[in-house]
């Protein structure tokens, strides 16, 4: 494993670490609207200021843009980049603390930590990606050109056979608008096993080992902090990850 | 515990070990469709015999009603009625081995053993039921008027706020028609969190449990094996189950 990829397993190890500590209650608490959009909860708070922690420790001077607090500048945390080293001035950490929240906070055991490390700010820009699986501690990894894996062991996409009813497809239809929802209804109507578990990073994963045969989600509502990590895992993994326009 | 919840839990047991022996290529070999309609997988029949021995060793002469076999009669599965004992001759066991045999086959960590104790062939005279989750072996259970348990644990529904975008709604949405989805979109607009992860028992466990808010299948499709030992844990645990017409 090198460097950049243990800075990223001991972001997920200290994540999970932090947030087992607090309880459901605590955890549900609401805080200020995040950068993305949604309410953060005091367990994103929790799980984003464990993984800053780890960033710190590390001492490079990414750029860090994160599903709560945005842009974090610098090794610091700080907004100044005068704390870069020169030779990861230019590093993005894209990092989704905890992927569903609601999940976490009612108790569903699906969840999880979401990192990845990119050189610009584009998804084919991505070099190191982790997701870890909260509740298990399972962590999902790849680095560009090396596969991708779990926990230490190689994984790929199913191979896809002409059975569509046989075809497990993951869904996030989550606040979906009734327009889009009639766009999708024939692939719905197609497999007889949809499935929607409440993590896209996770669900992702999923799809990476083989498990699900398609991830689906056309709500428009997808940030970059929700699948940086797992997009290199799924093209590690030998999979295809497209936009609505099939780019 | 009583004989018969000692029975049903021994039934789960037995079935979660037995399955445990087998790879996920057997598991998923394909047999005869079954009484329910479904292909029968290994998995189902290696299940369903595992629960059937239980049955047998505790000698009484239950009608057992299963997803795969259909009815089989008297303690020795033969179609015999002569060997009930006169106290449980007229007592229906009604087995889904392996509720979420797609998950199982394909390594997805949520399917349970369903199983329950009816005095008669209506849902209301089901006076035990228990469901085990066969990944964790955690066990939901009810007795009619004694309430509902996980572990051992006392569990309840959640109590409904009027946030209703903060609700988590499990909906069965496999091989569901276009015209039942529309009926279903406005439910589908009304919530950010919607799941479905693949075994209606287990699912409905959830929402005894308080982690889901409502369970919704209209597909109707859903047969009382799937359903019939989780309903009395939904009832126990102070839910309500209503069919498509209330119910």
């Amino acid at each position: 494993m090198d460097s950049i990829m243990n800075m990223l397993h001991d972001i997920c190890i200290n994540v999970r670490s932090k947030v087992s500590r607090i309880s459901r209650e605590e955890a549900g608490i609401s805080l200020a609207r995040g950068a993305g959009g949604d309410i953060t909860k005091k367990i994103d708070k929790v799980g984003e200021d464990a993984a800053l922690e780890v960033v710190r420790s590390y001492g490079i001077g990414c750029t860090v843009l994160s599903e709560e607090a945005g842009l974090v500048y610098g090794s610091k945390g700080k907004r100044d980049e005068s704390t870069s080293n020169d030779d990861t001035a230019h590093c993005i950490i894209v990092l989704d603390a905890i992927d569903g929240t609601t999940n976490a906070v009612r108790g569903i055991p699906f969840y999880s930590c979401s990192v990845a490390y990119a050189t610009s700010d584009r998804l084919s820009s991505i070099t190191h990606g982790a997701v870890m699986d909260l509740t298990s501690g399972d962590i999902y990894y790849a680095v560009r050109g090396d596969g991708a894996y779990m926990n230490g062991s190689r994984i790929r996409v199913a191979n896809t056979s002409n059975d569509k009813a046989g075809y497990v497809i993951g869904i996030n239809l989550s606040g979906i608008s009734i327009d889009r929802l009639k766009r999708m209804s024939s692939i719905l109507a197609m497999t007889n096993h949809i499935r929607q578990f409440g993590s896209n990073a996770l669900e992702m994963c999923l799809l990476a080992r083989g498990l699900l045969d398609a991830y689906i989600d056309v709500r428009g509502k997808i940030r970059v902090t929700d699948i940086a990590a797992a997009y290199l895992i799924i093209v590690e993994a030998g999979g295809m990850v497209v936009d609505e326009h099939l780019n």
